[in-house]
């Protein structure tokens, strides 16, 4: 018997055919004799429909008000899951962040989870009737509603996860799996079986999508083993894990394009959709800093390759710079963390780029070989 | 200076634009020098949205998990209108069911209210800010999501209006007060300046749709003196009070049509919805009764004219039988209470015996003299 916290996303919620498959996948894991929690999402599109009324209500919305109005999608996602899974025999009561309750700062839009009384959670598990909590969603000290920010229900799944320590805490997402790049650029791209907190980190903050970054920094300081995987097939996921000897080593994990950077000549790059912002501060700055020009491109694309195995291999940047060269795509600016190397490029060479470096790193699948239709 | 509930219903909160229209008006009571509370309603057709989601979920969805999907329409009008004031520099805070609290019986869907704790309001009151408070939600003794059943704002609001000891509740709906009849059938209905209790609760009771029964007799109860009004119009709205010596007393305040109601010759009516189930009931019970046969018609309309002068006038259901009579309109049934005349006629003479009555009672509206467009 395990004790299992499962995480469904927006897409897997969106709609009472989805929840209901949803609710199925919970009662498999209650039925293989499990300690359930499930913590969800609003359904996909409903977290964009109430933040669009806040903002035509005001552009300026108080942001206690927001969470209010905003927190309202997951807590209906959570009593439909609930009424799902008696209807399949399930025993399930919805608790709310304020019944919880889970307490967070009061820096609403944004909050962060302090404490999560457990005490109603343990009771209903052990009475073995499974909790739904909402995620994204949590109270102040002085009793007000508070939100998360955006992707914050990964966030609460694996605070709640470290809360009960729980065994496992599944992300169940539209992807089934942490992937060694974007198999929409290169096709054979892998899944990985594992990878470490630390890369995950790496591949969420230049921009891999998967999980949000606070998730797997809680996990990582919390120590919750955390499986993303799909809630539209059987196929099993990626384990997010503490990094371990007898792990079957990649040197690269991933491959991650990012063409969201804009680059400031100074030389330093800044999220394309500050660069407006960044161009007018340093102009006001002119006189200070002292510079002559200022000089701005948004025709640019980060490229990054992570990795654990680079602490102890060397190599890993030369491989980069002569793959890249080898297909003249110019590097116009290089950063590096003890398990990461990003290059700035032309944004025209991204997905070349990308598919050059997942074969220099022997990440490509093997190709399967296919059946002879007939004779040539 | 006075204290005032304001309530707004769901079609004067559809989205961000009216809900800018209600604010305004809230502005203006706090700028009158009022105290105010506001109850809301959920936008038009979510609550549906909702319900309809419990349905597709489970037939028979657990109603504490109905209570928290429902009820989170209200969260959102709440949260966003008080968005919508600050927008306008009105200062004001949401306060939500389980916030006060606003405890009920543990009926869910069909709570009562109990008690509303209105220490937080006053203080926010007495602030200077106006309280937004959700209508139709409530907590049980053991901090679980009620709901009161449809229409049940408007019973939030008079509650709420009787706990703070408010010298008015507004109630802001889409009609502009209440009628002698409906306007559709009689273009020279009347709107009634006030009325009383009783007639407000007689009218309810068959088939006026105005206000829900239970918010009257809440209000007659704790002596809440309620205002219809409508939150598109600038018209003085329908007052309804306890009886007054000194009111101008029409002898009927109104006349009303149901044609959700069928006949059993036994001979009693039951509501149209519920005849199949009423005819098996009574086959089954025939041996038990002792009856030959069982007659249905679910062809007929209950005509009712309601009105506290009759306690002290006779002739009202002479004049209803003549007026009737004198356009062959057969009367098949007849109810009264102390205060009310109800006729069972054919359907097909429904509109016709709601005018020859409206006439009848001296209830039509003086014709205006328009100018002569010319010489004919």
């Amino acid at each position: 018997m395990a004790r299992i916290v499962m995480k469904f996303g927006g897409t897997s919620m969106a709609g009472t055919e989805r929840i209901r498959n949803v609710a199925a996948r919970v009662k498999r894991e209650v039925e293989a004799g499990n300690e359930v929690a499930v913590v969800v999402s609003a359904m996909a599109g409903e977290t964009d429909r109430l933040v669009g009324y806040c903002r035509e209500a005001s552009p300026l919305a108080d942001p206690a008000e927001y969470d209010v109005v905003v927190a309202a999608g997951e807590q209906i996602t959570s009593g439909l899951l609930a009424i799902t899974l008696q209807a399949l025999g399930v025993p399930a009561r919805s608790w709310l962040g304020w019944q919880l309750p889970i307490r967070t700062s009061s820096a609403h839009g944004v909050a962060r989870i302090e404490d999560i009384d457990t005490g109603a959670i343990l009771a209903s598990m052990a009475s073995g009737a499974v909790a739904v909590v909402p995620g994204f969603q949590g109270l102040t000290g002085d009793n007000r509603v508070t939100t998360l920010g955006r992707g914050g229900s990964d966030t609460s799944a694996v605070a709640l996860a470290a809360a009960l320590k729980a065994d496992r805490c599944d992300i169940y997402t539209d992807v089934d799996g942490v992937y060694t790049t974007d198999p929409r650029i290169v096709p054979r791209a892998r899944k990985l079986m594992k990878i470490t907190y630390e890369e995950m980190l790496e591949l969420a903050s230049v921009g891999a999508k998967v999980l949000q970054t606070r998730s797997v920094e809680l996990a990582m300081k919390e120590k919750v083993v955390v499986q993303v995987l799909s809630s539209f097939s059987d196929a099993p996921g990626t384990l997010v894990v503490d990094e371990d000897d007898e792990m079957e080593r990649e040197l690269i994990a991933g491959v991650v394009a990012d063409r969201n950077e804009a680059k400031v000549t100074l030389t330093f790059t800044v999220p394309r959709a500050q660069l407006p912002a960044s161009l007018d501060v340093l102009e006001k700055a002119k006189d200070a800093i002292g510079f002559a020009a200022l000089l701005a491109d948004d025709d640019v694309a980060k490229i990054s390759v992570v990795g654990v195995g680079m602490k102890s291999h060397a190599g890993v940047a030369a491989t980069m710079f002569r793959a890249l060269a080898s297909r003249g795509i110019n590097i116009q600016a290089i950063t590096t963390s003890e398990i990461k190397v990003s290059v700035l490029i032309p944004q025209d060479y991204v997905e070349l780029a990308v598919r050059v470096l997942h074969t220099a790193y022997g990440l490509d699948a093997p190709v399967e070989t296919a059946p002879e239709a007939g004779a040539a």
